[in-house]
């Protein structure tokens, strides 16, 4: 449908050899792809098919650039609170990059410890559109927000115990966030903001 | 604080002595204003102080525009399900326009009546970006998000009853869009998505 | 109690033992049978007393046809949005052919893609009366009751991760359809409105 | 669209002057309209335009029949658990009215006195497709779903105090409904329930 | 505290060896003793230490009566709608028994088939306190709370899939009971409801 | 039905008319009434009809007393935290009167001054069942339920603010109580208390 | 009960001639008191009798100090957000004051503009303990207790729309804080917070 | 950042290794060390590097005190309902002796046997601050709060069933405590109840 853009499967639920036979035929037709929500066993399966294929475990991904693409000078910038919330940060990140755009991770700048975030304002004031993950209360988008003047795209991550709700609380804080400028995408969703970032950074 | 940028009062729970003050200063300053979530009482109050002052019922929304700004060329087009969105529609075309954005309105599209919204594909190609406004089951932003390419910002209304829990069901079911490129900001808050708009259109 | 229907058993928290005394009992009075939320084991116990039993992996359900039934002439039409939402499709198909419904499947269908759907419509409108099946934010239902004037039954799938809180999103989306026609069996429940379905289908 | 149907207009959050407008517009093609959510001041200002409207206060439907129609020989009964549940009633009743059904009103048979419910099983019975409006825990729906084997729309109402959450918990209980055959609409939407009951009533 | 009665222990996060030495303590003093939320590994640790021991491994309950008790002549009786309700039910059965209650089960009598509950009414009007256990919509302490005058503690259960919410739709349906003289206890408390029951047949 | 129970009528929603003519009819047949969730205007149309009627404006309650009745000798305590809970404790009150039971307030007795419980305990111990009525967390009923050996109804009441839900929470706190031979009714409902312990006290 | 303490009295849900009856009572006995939740009305009635009654129409609080009392050396800081959390802020100071604190109200310092919170971060410091008022997503408090080593206690409030829940949502963010070192009490909550920071500013 | 104070590892989701590393690096520094949310394996691995790790399975935490460090002269209590809230007692436990905290315990104090708590008021009353866990509907927390005047940090656990919601009712309960000077931190979170009684006792 969209012409010169990457394939991208969602692996969750399927089987390794359901995604190993998309992978096959996008290679034939040399067109790039992104497997999400993969696991170990369906990197296995699809290598074997597609030796270019590469694996980000932490992210879950499984990237197969099989047509050369031209990076965008602007820049999409990955923010986030914690270690915990890696595996979020790593599925925008594969999906920011195999969508063909410069892109940036500065990560554990939680606002429990609000100075190592200022220490990156300036790397955080060169992009052209920010992504912010953050667990438990999800202040950090809020305070981004505040700081910087470009659109920012919010991911709650589940990370958390007891009264998060498994993401949940992240999530209607970042919609209540104080900030304007900061709009939302679903917990854990780490590929829509991606997505999304990648719109915005290509116009 | 933002150089240039209008100053934006949210009005709920001021009074109207309170807005008109920051009003005239801000008038006195040669600032553009934008009050959201005023009634007409503050209206009046405000228009006393601020003859220039132009009030949107509907949106509830005052702006006065102190200093000419030249419009973008590139547009903002905002769709929405049903006339009860209206009001949400407004507060953002309101907010689009004093920032200085050239803006459409594409109205009554809802998917129970898919035929309309095909009918006007063509002007929502044009925009550069897409604001989807809409209450019940918010499906027209999975719609709007699979038919067209551009970043497009959902705005769930409180419209509806029942099971509708005054728009956290809008609200949730536009996060768990099957559509890419969907981000979705506060139930009712127009604002918040024509300031995000204003962002990327301005790119 | 009601002559000339299958017995319907739900497998789930019943032994393999168990179902198989009923389905055994149900065989020797020539009557017709049907497992729902059964698994493996459960069939390969049913099927040594009752050899006529055919397993539908995917559907998790066991049919038995101890007595040939006539077919309606009309038609069930089970419309699905996306793979993962199969399991749903199949035990709703299984209970349709069971109960003597002549039913077709149109999996696929999304609203992310709605020209696939725009493809199906005459098929579609060809059924006396539609199961939709959809996970997410279930906008399909509302698709397709804009489109068709048949009475819709919708299924919401537990399909979804983070703000979907196990498929009560979508349920509660596709009460709130903004279009007039649709009513909502439980999640997951691709039995209970295939029941409904066949009801109706045989009016 | 839907030729020889009438034009059904949600009145709540419209004006009087608007919905007069639709239906002396509807009144010149000789077209039939029901206005449903619905008061006092807007039947006055539409009776004026349109000398055949007739209002129930009840339902709050005003109903405007400007081309006769024929009449189902096949009945749809609206059964209902409690006094407090005639608003819904009355709105399903006016509504099957109006699709040009023939339509039965059996109130007050809660299953707190499930005698009362026994008695009228014989009416209950020559019904082709029964609406089972209830509030507080909805067990009607089970109860009747159990008797009859007729297809039954279930309505839950947000009748109830405390714990009853207006109407969510009768809607969750009607969806769990341990008897098959039972499809459900959103809280208090008695026009919803007539309309596809309206559809299979056709069949 | 309470001379003469039995000790229990509810077992669920506790070792068996920690049960057992209670167990033993309680067999020195002459003491009975009711372990619930046990499991067979424990039943084997305690029954070496106490060969009174008898295990219900569907109530997973471990009684242990050291010393005989004398039993009511009033009856409570335990009515539960379906199959999958059992463990609850067998977790009152052996409280209410050794709390020296005659008790009665009465099973399989949910409203989807109400003629079954019509055929044991005689047996329930005998009992001078009712205990209801379903699960799904709770719909049967309503029916039974409408047909008998005595006081009925009801028990939600856990079992159901969807929108059931793991038992808290059951709950609120039950405490929403248009039956009066209907109290309830927590989501699968079978031993709450009878010792409840215990203490009114005492009376 | 039950002969010789007063009838209770439920005023909520109903017309002072309405209440009036039942109360009239019920007059000449010379049996009790209560009449709950009643108002002033209410008592006013009513005592005109039936000059027996009294109103206790608190509780909301309307007793007409046409056949004088046996009190009972045993007693049922009404146990209550705070002032704010007193409309609930009127209402359970005027129940139990007009269902011919002796029964005693004991109200001011929160945990938060736990004190002036323990100066209550010989007379609460008197009675033969108790009803707890609580606001916030309800902590009373499982300080009660661990100092009595004897079946208490607990009532959670809305009486709070913020964090509260309207009862919610005090309702789930009372199913969670620590103390055993606690059952609860729905939020608010005095009535629904008092009918229980009135057929536990005619035991 | 506690000797020296002020007596507090919640006026919600009291009348006016309640609550001054209290104060008369006090003032008898040289007894400083605090009315919260108060309102014009009542503090007229209050005046009346009590002469040196002093009301904060803003925190909805009357003060009465029929006795002097020593200030604390040591000093409460409360910190809040916005203008629109001013009414808990100000129950908040009322209580420290009349409790015998040094307290001080820094406002306006919200996340969404943080450079404003960094100027005032060396009076904060100052403080022996912090109060901190938010309303949206309540980010403050993760703020303010990463940058901070002493206690905070955190007042989530209801200020907010949409998704915001009255609060709930503040509330669970903050309870979720990434920083170490928040305790929450329930929302809106000022009196509580005082009272409590109270306490520790007095160890 | 804060010198002299233990460093804190949060052991949920990092890898044994991981934690090592930083457990070897504080101990070349000298530094104290606590890791909470650890396991068995994680002990294993960290004790080889340093020999000092001592492990508490139970609360599930690890110290290392590479540096001697003197004692409060004032105490903290955790008072705990059941056996079942141990977990979450021991987190709190260590962590207020890493921090140098006079500490006890005082456990199996729940309201449903009140005389024991009332046993250890004594003990209770020489605290400087409390930590009162519970689980279950919370009661405790009030309780305590009513009889000491001293700052409460409760700390609901998630031990409980059904209506529990995994301590979400627990918590609510806790902040609706009717007893003032309790503030609540996360649901299990004894880490932070203690990291916030350790502020208050060094004061
Ligand atoms: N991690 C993810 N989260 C949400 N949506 C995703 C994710 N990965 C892929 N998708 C969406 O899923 C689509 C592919 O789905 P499928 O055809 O089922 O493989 C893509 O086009 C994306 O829109
Ligand atoms: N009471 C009702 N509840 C839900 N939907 C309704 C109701 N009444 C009318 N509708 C729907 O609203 C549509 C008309 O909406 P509108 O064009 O806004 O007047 C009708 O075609 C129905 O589908
Ligand atoms: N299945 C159960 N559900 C709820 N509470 C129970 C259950 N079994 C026992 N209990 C309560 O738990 C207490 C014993 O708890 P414990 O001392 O922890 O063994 C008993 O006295 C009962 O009040
Ligand atoms: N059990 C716990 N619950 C909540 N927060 C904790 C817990 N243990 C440690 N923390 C916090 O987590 C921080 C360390 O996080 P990390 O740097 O990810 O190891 C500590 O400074 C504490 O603020
Ligand atoms: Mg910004
Ligand atoms: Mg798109
Ligand atoms: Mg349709
Ligand atoms: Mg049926
Ligand atoms: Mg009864
Ligand atoms: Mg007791
Ligand atoms: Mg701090
Ligand atoms: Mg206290």
């Amino acid at each position: 449908l969209r012409v010169g853009y990457p394939e991208v499967v969602y692996g969750e639920g399927k089987t390794s050899e359901q995604v190993t036979e998309i992978a096959t035929y996008m290679q034939a037709k040399g067109q790039n792809v992104l497997i999400t929500r993969s696991n170990d066993h369906m990197y296995e399966t699809v290598v074997k098919a597609c030796p270019k294929a590469r694996y980000n475990p932490l992210g879950r991904t499984i990237s197969i650039v099989n047509k050369a693409y031209q990076e965008t000078s602007s820049k999409i910038s990955i923010i986030a609170a914690g270690t915990s919330d890696l595996p979020v940060v790593e599925e925008a990140y594969e999906t920011a990059k195999i969508f063909g755009n410069k892109v940036e991770k500065i990560i554990d700048v939680g606002v429990a410890g609000i100075h190592r975030l200022f220490n990156q304002m300036d790397r955080i004031r060169e992009a052209k559109v920010l992504i912010v993950v953050a667990g438990m209360e999800g202040a950090l988008a809020s305070v981004v927000g505040g700081l910087v003047d470009k659109p920012i795209i919010a991911v709650p991550t589940s990370v958390g115990y007891g009264a998060n709700l498994g993401g949940v609380v992240t999530l209607l804080g970042m919609l209540n966030s104080c900030a304007s400028g900061v709009s939302v995408v679903n917990i854990d969703n780490g590929f829509g903001a991606a997505y999304n970032a990648s719109m915005i950074n290509r116009l």
